[in-house]
């Protein structure tokens, strides 16, 4: 998500901050996948308080290049760039195994190669081939439903992509490969079952 | 750039920052183990190009308020603070198992429970519970040595504190029952070594 930040290409001014602990960074986010971040963020929650799952969102990387003490023992950064996030938006552990997962919301009916970075693709394909579990979970909100797709055929399809085949994955793709994700009240969003189904497909392989 | 910062409780006179790629925060930080947590993180990015582990360090959690786009495809942040990181600072995948762990500089022979936070420690706990290898790596500067304290020590000598106990764990007691780790040149700090004990120890119980 942390890529649909910088709009180069829209208003400066995009929405205005009611309190210092709204920042501007989610409201702009508001129509863009913040909401569905936020149900991601509410499920982590929910499993950590049942005991079922420790995973977190990683902080968005930040370039500090200069920073006030205006009082004494409060920081204030005033100068600063968003950086290009190393792996991807969320790790953790569940059932033991090593869970890491980018978080897209796609507005269209197709998901172009460009809003992911090929490091991140690389780095969810070598979560896996150590043992993890390392998937890219996807909300269309034009049809209400959220699908995952296991890194293998994330990098299977990015990889066509470089040689010659579709700059994107269509929204029939993932119906047909993806993996629908159930949407609840607790938790908003059950990866979870999806990942319970790797787990046993593992072990049938065992 | 190069103007004087007033850190708080500090001379005023820091260093002169050269270009905005290298954060005055980083220059403020060498002093209190800056370098240490470079050598871990060049010893992840050296178990990452073999191939043996995915571990990476996360970043600092920021809270943005105010943002600027004084060109079209940059945003700058002109507000923002430190916030408390929700969980440790390091984990990444190992073997199969999921790693965790926060690291810490300490410049005298002991440790003070004030250098954690309490969520950070029951953080650790949980991770270890669920299967995972959770643990505090710290070094001791004087004492030229680095060790690893796993969770379950560190939690037990907390809970220890707050029922009236030392607020604090000492050298000798990394020494006695932490684990001493590996220096050298390619990894700096080889924490997998210990690591390994671990795994070692687990699969005897099996």
């Amino acid at each position: 998500m942390g890529k649909e930040i910088n709009y180069p290409n829209q208003s400066k001014k995009i929405f205005a901050i009611t309190t210092p602990t709204m920042p501007k960074r989610n409201y702009q986010k508001a129509n863009l996948g913040a909401n569905f971040e936020n149900q991601i963020n509410d499920s982590c929650a929910y499993y950590l308080q049942k005991g079922i799952a420790s995973i977190y969102k990683k902080p968005t990387p930040i370039q500090i290049v200069k920073v006030d003490y205006p009082s004494r023992n409060k920081a204030r950064i005033v100068e600063a760039y968003y950086k290009t996030p190393s792996t991807t938006d969320y790790n953790g552990i569940y059932q033991g195994y090593y869970i890491d997962f980018e978080a897209k919301c796609c507005h269209s009916t197709s998901f172009s190669f460009g809003h992911i970075y090929e490091h991140q693709i690389y780095h969810l394909d070598t979560v896996e081939r150590m043992g993890g579990i390392a998937f890219l979970i996807i909300e269309f909100p034009l049809k209400q439903e959220v699908y995952i797709l296991p890194s293998a055929l994330l990098k299977e399809k990015y990889l066509l992509s470089l040689q010659g085949g579709r700059k994107s994955i269509s929204y029939e793709e993932f119906k047909n490969v993806g993996y629908l994700v159930k949407k609840g009240f607790q938790p908003p969003i059950d990866f979870l079952q999806v990942v319970d189904m790797f787990i046993e497909k593992r072990n049938n392989k065992k």
